[in-house]
């Protein structure tokens, strides 16, 4: 097992109704192709969080956020290094929605209907809490 | 309220017995003096959140750790900023405890033993998964 540990920033974005974003993964990606994920990716180095979660988001779907606090933190296991994934909570502010090659679709589920058991599993803990009124 | 974040990552360190260590915030601190809290601080920009977690903790409390994964994350609020605590779950593995200004007292807790209601409140929820048998 990897020694050496990375770090990822997500978010939970949720529209003005309330409903949460995720998006598909595409079969362009090696591992969860066809699995449902918050937006987000890695940290690169000497990037500041918040400006990573920024970018990636805009490259990933085309959107601009509002933090809006934290969700929590799970680890995720790439080949080569232990990735913990900050979870945060975030408002759409602006932007219009797109794809990258990464992801093949884009949708906003209400909180409690979040397809659960096709996500990404280290992410299921997070569905969950939006399920029961958290998050 | 402030709109910026900052990073911050802690330990839940514990020694060969399984025991927690906490350290008790001195009144050199203008905010949460006697609370205990897990160690650890501020991410420093361009530093990578693994490097600032071994140098506070060289820095506060004298000891080398080796991570083991995620316990999880949550808010605090400074001043100007709120700052998101990452709070990784580690080993002693070497080093020997001394303390800095910022604290009075450090102390091995056994995990269902900690003094949840001098903790700062933020973490209190890690304690109570710890004496619950996780973390």
């Amino acid at each position: 097992m990897a020694d050496s540990y990375g770090l990822a920033v997500r978010a939970i974005v949720r529209d003005e109704k309330g409903r949460v974003l995720l998006l598909r993964r595409s079969t362009a990606n090696r591992t969860n192709a066809g699995l449902w994920e918050f937006p987000g990716g890695k940290v690169e180095p000497g990037e500041f969080f918040e400006n990573a979660l920024e970018r990636e988001l805009v490259e990933e779907c085309g959107l601009q956020v509002r933090l809006v606090g934290v969700a929590g933190a799970v680890q995720t296991e790439a080949s080569d290094v232990h990735v913990v994934q900050l979870v945060m909570k975030a408002e759409v502010s602006g932007g219009e929605p797109r794809l990258s090659h990464e992801h093949d679709r884009f949708e906003w589920f209400e909180p409690d209907r979040l397809p659960v058991e096709t996500m990404i599993p280290e992410f299921r803990q997070f569905a969950e809490e939006l399920a029961a009124g958290g998050g």
